[in-house]
């Protein structure tokens, strides 16, 4: 077989569609004006901004005012964390959130703990990295003011239990946040029937520009803004708008929307093709994140006695793209939160691959991982001494 | 003279040069790795980042390490101002700023103010616009840690003695924030040579995309992040890099250094033409701002008996585009903050314009502008009854 170029990293970063830079292009060149300028440069951008929110507000079911544009996944975390936490400090100074989180949360809290002077309980997950939901319930307090947990896992795929959780925050009168960077585009996402208070979402996981993100605020919810300054996102956001980027971001979010099941189905039939060949064809391997509840393109393995970083190299001299964790934290040594946290081994999360699957992907790049994988872990594991004692062992 | 389409509205926002979109291009097609991946999809794209943070820091004589990109010129103000005051908190909780500042650093410090236990000054400045030193001096206490004054203004163009200033936080042992977004590209900015430990930056003001910034942060200021989640920026600023804004900002920086000298030139010359024909031809009308000491692009001018917004919407018609305050307040009513700081009333502030003047503009802009303009002024001043009087009175 040819060597090809094979991405499998969608859950880092998307490739953008074409419709999505053709949509852009008009605002980077004639159409370049302020959209807070009263004038006809700036008119013109203005109901451009107002369409992108309406596309991104029906992806989610949500009314168009409740959406407001950022700068990234990152940027609506750390607002809608910061944002709540700070406006309703007088309220409780406690906020639940789980160990497998996002950096973009999980040092937003850390922060919050160590500096502002919060209160933040980390909740497990099972093996299969959902969260415990009677603990979620003990954790509790008169002071807890908010609950942030993500719809699906960046690394391991998972999907929780959104509406229960939801649910038992709504009983409690406390704020939910929900870091669906991974999910919108993917699954389905209702925030209305799922009752949520604050999402995180962001362009670059669907086929739109990087930079761009958007926080989804129900209406009624106190938050200060994490920008201030110019009356932009009616003055919950400052900042000249991104309008390109936004404008991409709501054609990608449009093409989402429409897409949604063939994506779904297309994406779960190639991820199931390549569970099942891989965990097939490659022994002392094990399937990370939960086996049905994951994310459509999701597939995360752990191959013992391999180091992950070499068998990214290798793949990657094969025109394979995948990721060891999460594409933020690869390059440095330290295990995999996620990993540790479904109860792995150092040793096993170290001999972890990330292949995350996208609109892009075919049947034949299934079938190419599924040919080159088994020769590279063979080839790696013949380097390991421990490897050498087990198969002589079994023999 | 034929209707033409003149935009003078540069300080809103600048459109984007052709070798800055041409550069950007790639990271939008095959080149949409994520910076933060090892594999070749994101090596290429992480060298390309650094190149472009090259670029600005030669734009400003930085270290290429002191260069941390941000979604704009807005964030970098919040993240300078909350980043150092939270930093540095146990050292003390005065800030003292400008009654001229735009509203990213006004609204960032009044909230530190109302809900963080800050205090903040805020300076006067003469009929010209300039910061009394002498006032600053005396406002300076043991619990002030940060001296933020913007380098020059967006209104009315008035440029600070920013070395004077630098200097006298220097021997205080006080931080020392600017907000250069309208300075940089336009006049020179050394920040070796000024002494400036915090600068923020924006792409869309020097002909590159909107959503881009940079906060320049002297090596060894503490600062806490504005936005927390992944290793991206040396840990300072987490998020998704948006690439191909970033790519266009360092190109527009590269043109704009090696232009510097002509682009001066050049807009001086337009504004110097356009300031005296305003002045000769049209009575009852001031420059606000100090009379060299200012942009060279910009020309900001009271018309007694006028209301700015009609003007606007006249110029508008004839293709001219202006601004009656800065973009991200004009829809509101209250007059300019900056016009009320040099002493303006209300009525005289609220008949304003600002035309600020870019690389695109010709004698020819001007020319129509001064044939327009006073024709412009007089009719609706004919409808003004004070104006009535006051001609009258005259005679
Ligand atoms: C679950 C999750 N949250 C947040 C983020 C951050 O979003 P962004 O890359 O837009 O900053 C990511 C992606 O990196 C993610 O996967
Ligand atoms: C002086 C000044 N500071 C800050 C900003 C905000 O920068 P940005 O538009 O990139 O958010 C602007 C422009 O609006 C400005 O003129």
């Amino acid at each position: 077989m040819e060597k090809r170029k094979v991405y499998m990293d969608y859950a880092a970063t998307t490739p953008m569609k074409k419709e999505v830079l053709d949509a852009m292009m008009p605002y980077y060149t004639e159409l370049f004006g302020n959209a807070s300028s009263i004038h006809c440069f700036g008119r013109e951008v203005k109901s451009a901004l107002e369409t992108a929110r309406e596309e991104v507000a029906k992806l989610i079911n949500a009314n168009t005012s409740e959406i407001y544009f950022t700068a990234g996944g990152t940027e609506a975390d750390n607002w809608a964390i910061k944002g709540y936490a700070f406006a309703n400090k007088e309220r409780g100074n406690h906020i639940i959130t789980t160990k497998i989180e996002h950096h973009a949360v999980l040092h937003t809290c850390e922060y919050l703990e160590k500096y502002h002077g919060f209160e933040v309980t980390y909740l497990d997950v099972d093996k299969d990295g959902i969260v415990d939901l009677k603990q979620l319930r003990e954790s509790i307090k008169d002071t807890t003011i908010l609950i942030s947990v993500m719809f699906a896992n960046n690394e391991i795929g998972t999907i929780q239990p959104i509406k229960e959780i939801a649910q038992i925050a709504k009983e409690k009168g406390i704020a939910f946040h929900t870091d669906a960077v991974q999910a919108v585009g993917n699954v389905k996402v209702d925030v209305k029937e799922l009752d949520i208070d604050l999402m995180a979402m962001s362009s670059h996981k669907i086929y739109g520009p990087k930079g761009v993100g958007a926080l989804y605020v129900k209406k009624g919810i106190k938050l200060h803004p994490l920008v201030h300054g110019g009356a932009q996102e009616k003055k919950r956001r400052a900042g000249t708008e991104n309008i390109a980027g936004i404008v991409g971001f709501g054609k990608a979010a449009q093409i989402a929307r429409i897409n949604l099941d063939n994506h779904i189905e297309k994406l779960t039939s190639l991820r199931e093709k390549l569970i099942n060949g891989v965990l097939d064809k490659i022994p002392y391997t094990r399937l990370n994140g939960h086996r049905t509840n994951r994310l459509p393109g999701n597939a995360n393995f752990s191959f013992e006695f391999i180091e992950g970083e070499a068998l990214l190299l290798s793949l990657d001299m094969l025109g394979i793209a995948g990721s060891s964790g999460s594409a933020c934290t690869s390059g440095s040594l330290d295990p995999s939160h996620v990993l540790m946290a479904i109860g792995l081994s150092h040793e096993i999360a170290h001999g972890s691959l990330r292949l995350s699957l996208g609109d892009m992907n075919t049947e034949e790049d299934v079938d190419y991982v599924l040919d080159n994988l088994p020769k590279i872990v063979e080839r790696l594991r013949m380097m390991s001494p421990l490897y050498e004692k087990v198969t002589k062992g079994g023999n």
